[in-house]
């Protein structure tokens, strides 16, 4: 048998004796050059025979070839790619050949795992421990050498890296806010690491520029401000989004500060909800210890038992900042928060914040923004129009492949007024195309990755409409699951009523756990139960949901569906895991 | 001829009725179900009969199958994409067929690509106007709308995204500070963006939250510091590193600015190289702004001829900040400037930042840290193992893929003192394993993009002698344009003496201006010549180059080397170029 690799000179080995293999590689080459050097390719590799004759002999009876031949033709080894290193890919002279067959084993792989994520026969996860991985699993060894690897051990690597991994995209995979694996997000990465450029000027991302300005407008349309006008820029995530929201509202009422810092402005106060454990009150509180408002001056709001903001406490927290000498300057209203998915009142918060007579206000929509693509469900964040910047995140409910974020801005030239430093080099004045394309100058940033293409060509395979279905398919399931567990037994709901985004939060009782008295002792054991049943998840790899305690409740189970290939199946699957898991604690 | 798509249920299309092309199917088919179907896509796909057959002719006597076959069997169509939409692949209903279609011809797409990315035949870009963008190319149009495209349209508007970009990997492309394209990282970023997870937690990413920590450790002990300790974590880029390494130093030593905000502080006061338009200034200028210390409050210090920043300038600023009741807090040192390549000097910086018995100090290797890497030209950094942090940017000098950049701590405890906010939620100390693994509450993100496998793939696949001898070619080549057009005719250096990184900065002039007196006419015109020069490499598109003015000097060119597949004879074309394009100006 040949188990020579191809010659860099293009073609199969040559040192192949087989003539049936031969002939089919002169057929293959009839293909051109590439196409043939890739079916070349996939029948050197195949070295699975058995699976191969079977499925052959199921499939096909019109062999051109006796089973003989077709046995000697499939006993190819794979592409030797032991002796093939990174020196040997392009740049290197004959290296497109290597290059293209590394490429496709590569892709060979991720198709493999592609598959397997949306099939349910498959694990979410194969969980390991840090240790565990850290020695060494089978031949995967994490450390970093002197000397090079292998193209074999790299495509190895790369295997491995995926088994230890967490199938975010399974159907049963409900852990985060950013769940699923769109395909056409994903061809859309692959084409953005293959064009590896920079959003910084025109110059070298033309077309990735002017489709983040023309998705940017579209969203503001959305949003409802007129024409569309104003500003924005996609950041690398919600965090920082946030982080410029403040900043520009810093910026709009207190310039002097970017050049004479937090002394200029005298104990400016920011309001956000007090749900502690929320995403969006963590990442404006990094932001008002990073942008040095200090976390103190952060000023948290009261909640109703649905985790909304309510406007009388704002409105008594603002009076009395402003008693004690402070400014109120920001305030947060967030739309889809973390754990109960609550949508503040935007529209009151608006008219007490006018009253008030204070500074800035804006919307934050990380979670929820994507319900604007709703005819259904936009009304939740009705008023939205009226704030002074919008954080939407794509990569969210909308299914967009991480990272992709977008702070969007009402007023023009805050943005760049905030940020601009002039960095001549950059933008120079002298270039010969309209330079107001370029948006370095606009971000905190200086290089920053291209986030726009996959979201921009989801938008493109998708329609609005896309979208829209996606959004209204996912709280029809949180629906259908709360429907189920509202009366069921065992179940506990953590806050009355239906929810307004897709997160659904419950206990699990076990058995042992119903009966006993409200008190401390059983408080302590529920508390002890979702860890328990999401260990025992992890252990046995079926399914991923959250869990989390809030203010004085203990433990509890948020589910939430962002995922495009959860059905009512995998809801019922989840439940039928948590009861199976659960039963015995 | 057969036109139809395959079936979703598998295989070829139903309405071939060709011999030839079913038995080949059929044989396709025995190669397990994904081979046969990759196969038969190929087989399909192909509608270039005539190149097909010249090349069998030339290079196949052996054929199976007469010629009259072999042509009606390529004579097929590229499957139709034009009925199939997003909604038809996974997780749909049989969508796993056209997934993997749709995905093997984006891969096809993206190899052409590449390989045309190699070949100096093929030009940098092909420029147009952002206007003509706009107004639509032939088809492609950037306009989102509501109803979903075809994936045939889909995959045109990739191929022309491709088309009207910029080849960053181009052997010519010598723009930015991150050019190349490098096979293993980007097979690397396919993987990332095919797992699509996210750094916050161990649970989510085990692998690459592990391979991010002892990447980092294997860095700190290239820095030098003792058995690699210390902490650190990739960011979005080297600003927002940076912005971390101000934090950090903040944090250390003024830890109740956190809490209560920069008027806790007084007067803190930065230092860093008055290269005005210098990278690592745009980005500390831009975190003076952001974190509330006001740029007003970054002191600049002058620096040499060849752009060093002069120690004694430092000492004399910081008595006098001192004086004036500021108090230094941090200095940056600069390990490669933007512009000049410049590396400031490490130790005698630290010596004098010690006597002032001020506060915190760092250096930045964000375009020089991959000199780390370098036997020859480490030196260059001498003195970076007494820094408190260091900003490495893996994705300039090393060749990763964007984005991919480091801050690293030197001292344990301060990154996560700085940045945690305990959110519960997310880092549960119930949880089943080792919770100080997850990263999350060290970073000012919360999602936060998994940058690290790239990087690691690389490593595992060349080695540190891999990086070592990339970085050592990359200064050999600028060597050799530096002793070229140092003495040649019509060229100017910027400053004297060898560059100390890959950055070459010079003026070419014209033969119409050599003659002229120095003047301000001279002046005047020298100006106007890179901005003409370069526009005419962008319409022709042959190569491209950087130039801005610096201080009082006239637009010159920098030329920085960090594309692994440039040569000698590319060096030597750039320098034709310029001189081709500028001969008449």
């Amino acid at each position: 048998a040949c188990v020579q690799a191809p010659s860099a000179e293009g073609g199969c080995s040559p040192g192949c004796r087989d003539v049936s293999y031969d002939a089919w590689c002169g057929v293959a080459h009839g293909c051109t050059r590439k196409l043939g050097m890739k079916i070349c390719g996939f029948l050197q590799k195949n070295n699975n025979l058995e699976e191969k004759i079977s499925s052959f002999k199921e499939r096909s009876s019109k062999d051109l070839l006796d089973n003989s031949d077709r046995d000697s033709r499939f006993r190819r080894t794979e592409t030797d790619f032991s002796n093939l290193f990174a020196r040997d890919l392009l740049p290197a002279k004959n290296g497109e050949e290597p290059t293209m067959q590394f490429l496709l084993e590569v892709v060979d792989i991720l198709t493999n795992y592609v598959r397997k994520t949306f099939d349910r026969s498959t694990k979410v996860l194969d969980f390991h421990h840090p240790h565990q991985l850290l020695e060494g699993m089978e031949g995967f060894n994490l450390e970093l050498s002197d000397q090079p690897e292998s193209l074999e051990q790299i495509l190895v690597d790369c295997r491995d890296t995926l088994k230890y991994g967490v199938r975010t995209g399974h159907p049963r995979f409900f852990n985060q806010l950013s769940t699923g694996l769109d395909i056409i997000g994903l061809a859309g990465e692959w084409l953005t690491s293959t064009a590896n450029t920079n959003m910084f000027t025109y110059e070298i991302a033309p077309v990735f520029v002017l489709m983040e300005q023309l998705t940017l407008k579209k969203m503001r349309e959305i949003i409802g401000w007129p024409d569309g006008e104003g500003d924005g820029i996609f950041s690398p995530g919600g965090a920082i989004s946030n982080m410029y929201s403040v900043m520009t509202a810093r910026y709009k009422f207190f310039p002097d500060v970017k050049t004479k810092g937090m002394t200029a402005a005298h104990r400016l106060v920011l309001f956000t909800s007090e749900h502690v454990s929320l995403i969006h009150h963590y990442s404006i509180k990094k932001a008002s210890a990073a942008l040095g408002f200090g976390t103190e001056n952060l000023i948290l709001l009261s909640t109703d038992e649905r985790g909304r903001v309510i406007p009388a406490d704002l409105e008594a927290k603002v009076i009395d900042a402003k008693a004690r000498g402070c400014v109120p300057m920001f305030v947060n209203a967030t739309a889809g928060s973390t754990v109960y998915g609550a949508f503040d009142p935007i529209h009151e918060i608006a008219d007490i914040w006018l009253i008030c007579d204070t500074f800035s206000w804006r919307a934050k929509g990380a979670w929820g923004g994507g319900l604007l693509m709703s005819r259904k469900h936009r009304h939740k964040l009705s008023g939205v129009e009226r704030a002074n910047s919008v954080t939407w995140n794509p990569h969210k409910m909308m299914g967009v492949p991480l990272q992709c974020s977008a702070i969007l801005v009402r007023e023009r030239g805050v943005l760049s007024g905030c940020n601009s430093m002039c960095a001549g080099y950059l933008f120079q004045p002298d270039k010969q195309y309209d330079v107001s394309y370029d948006t370095g100058d606009k971000a905190i940033q200086c290089g920053r990755h291209v986030d726009i293409f996959k979201f921009w060509l989801m938008w493109k395979a998708k329609g609005t409409i896309g979208f829209e279905h996606h959004i209204d398919k996912c709280l029809d399931l949180s629906h259908y699951l709360y429907t189920k567990i509202r009366d069921r037994e065992g179940y506990q709901m953590v806050f009355e009523g239906e929810p307004q985004h897709t997160n659904v939060c419950f206990w699990y009782l076990p058995p042992g756990i119903r009966d006993m008295p409200d008190g401390q002792e059983r408080r302590d054991r529920l508390h002890k139960v979702a860890p328990k049943i999401k260990a025992l998840m992890m252990e046995s790899g079926t399914t991923m949901v959250g869990y989390q305690p809030q203010g004085d409740k203990v433990n509890f189970f948020r589910m939430v569906i962002s995922n495009p290939a959860a059905t009512r199946s995998d809801i019922d699957f989840l439940t039928d895991e948590i009861e199976r898991l659960g039963h015995d604690l």
